[in-house]
């Protein structure tokens, strides 16, 4: 849930004058988007998002994003496109935080997709991947395996969370230091996505959204956080090899992973439980239990790396 | 700002497949309501608001919001009225809470309104007396008069609020008891039409929203709240003449006031400030100050109360 900043009625329809949108119709609050303030937009014009950009994404980082954005939306993905004013902006001000009116895409996201709704979204993710080979923006992803031991250290003590948990992460840590690729193919992946940052219809994607953790990396470690988030159970124990196989086909579909990278598949995918698990923690120790923001339980990512951990991972990692 | 509920995507098409609105295209949490979990609906048919009832609206009272606002509506005036199924049901469940489809209405909500845009909420809110009158319905007012000393006990020590509170608040419960009118005009009122309860777009009134705490009451006592929430500076230390003027002329427009309402407004004001004051004050104790909520300041109603205890103050109630 976000936390919102107001928007003053007159600076709004001051902001939505510099575009060629119309006047203001509506503008409301929505919870979406991790730690920005988001409002859904209605102009004579169309409907649109206003983000306000709050302390977590770095201002210095918005030109990146608006550039990423546009490459790919000019590439046919359908990804939320910053509008840029008449005098060619695209990065506004609003009650003092830096702020984009943004294309708005039908859609809802998914809490339980099926198998044909996997295949849809690696599909969606190799297209994405195709799509921004040639993009020649970069980022340091903040959040890659380089930063994992310090996200770790700034959690605290593991074992508040769930007894055994920091010997766990200690260990995990450890292996994956020894062993993490160095010659992948990399470039911008989306690095989380979610199903709660796919908008589909039905079958169909028609959107990718939340690029704020965009970043340079390897594309088969986006696959394998793809992977975590669309084929487990709630609880995190089972991974469903229908949905599985079909998120791996959709992938397949478009991009023709080279051997090194099926081959790293597993290690890659523990990378991604450990990320998860580990800020997830984080998050646990360092928000008030009766705050009114969700705690995500990290749990159910110990259960997913445990699963990627086993003999038989790889076989959850084939397009079948 | 609300906290969610989640609503299923496939929960949310089986209620949609129940009205003549078409299939969804879209559904996202806004940040309106008080403690309900609402969110932007948008369908082939058009755009609706879901409403998820959380604990502060009683199942029970429902059906009076739903009469209430489907009397309103069919007598013209602009409020969200329930949509009923093609069953003809206008309540539902999802994701285990009673739930409506409503009318969306356009319109921003104002922070700093002008006189004109004042007498527009006037004249709105004299012309949703007149539609009401004629309407059934009864709700017992749990925020009137009758109940401010009990929220006064709730609250706790009122002096951690602000130091000498306690003794001004007894000592108005008490001018207020002995004083409050009991034979003035009454019938089903807003009971709370501050400016984010209003929609408009420039000076025209597009909405009259959140009828969650509707009860019957004096309709002079809607008047003194309206008053109170739309003519103040932000510190509540003064009132604007030409917008309070504008306000009480708006509603001449619709409404004539008997003398006995005229000469009980000064005492209706200091009973509407002091309601505000004891809810916001009981908040204030009641929620942790690092709480993502935002705690409603009391202090500028404390301002408004002192300000209608003065000598002059029905010189501020006038139409002028």
């Amino acid at each position: 849930m976000a936390v919102y900043t107001a928007v003053d009625p007159d600076d709004l329809a001051a902001l939505v004058a510099h575009y060629d949108i119309g006047t203001v119709l509506s503008c409301k609050g929505i919870a979406e988007g991790v730690e920005n303030s988001n409002f859904l937009l209605e102009t004579t014009g169309g409907r649109f998002i206003l983000t306000l950009y709050e302390k977590r994404v770095q201002e210095g980082d918005l030109p990146f994003f608006v550039d990423l954005l546009g490459h790919l939306a000019r590439q046919g993905c359908p990804v939320p496109a910053m509008i840029r004013d008449r005098g060619g902006r695209a990065i506004q001000q609003i009650s003092g935080r830096p702020a984009c009116i943004i294309q708005f895409l039908a859609g809802i996201s998914l809490t339980h997709p099926t198998p044909a709704q996997c295949a849809a979204a690696g599909a969606a993710l190799g297209a994405m991947h195709k799509a921004v080979e040639d993009f020649s923006g970069a980022r340091e992803n903040s959040m890659g395996c380089a930063h994992w031991r310090s996200v770790a250290t700034a959690a605290g003590d593991l074992d508040t969370v769930l007894p055994g948990l920091q010997a766990i992460v200690d260990a995990e840590l450890a292996f994956l230091d020894d062993r993490w690729p160095t010659d992948l193919p990399r470039h911008v992946i989306h690095a989380d996505l979610f199903p709660d940052n796919v908008l589909m219809l039905g079958d169909r994607v028609t959107g990718l959204i939340d690029f704020y953790f965009a970043a340079t990396d390897f594309r088969a470690y986006d696959l394998a956080v793809t992977h975590a988030s669309w084929t487990f159970s709630d609880d995190g124990r089972t991974c469903d090899g229908a949905r599985a196989s079909a998120l791996m086909r959709g992938y397949a579909s478009e991009i023709d992973l080279s051997a090194d990278e099926v081959a790293a598949l597993p290690l890659l995918a523990r990378g991604a439980a450990l990320r998860f698990l580990l800020t997830r923690a984080h998050d646990w120790i360092h928000t008030p239990a009766d705050a009114l923001v969700t705690r995500k339980d990290p749990a159910p990512f110990l259960e997913r790396l445990r699963r990627y951990q086993a003999a038989d991972a790889a076989d959850l990692l084939r397009a079948g």
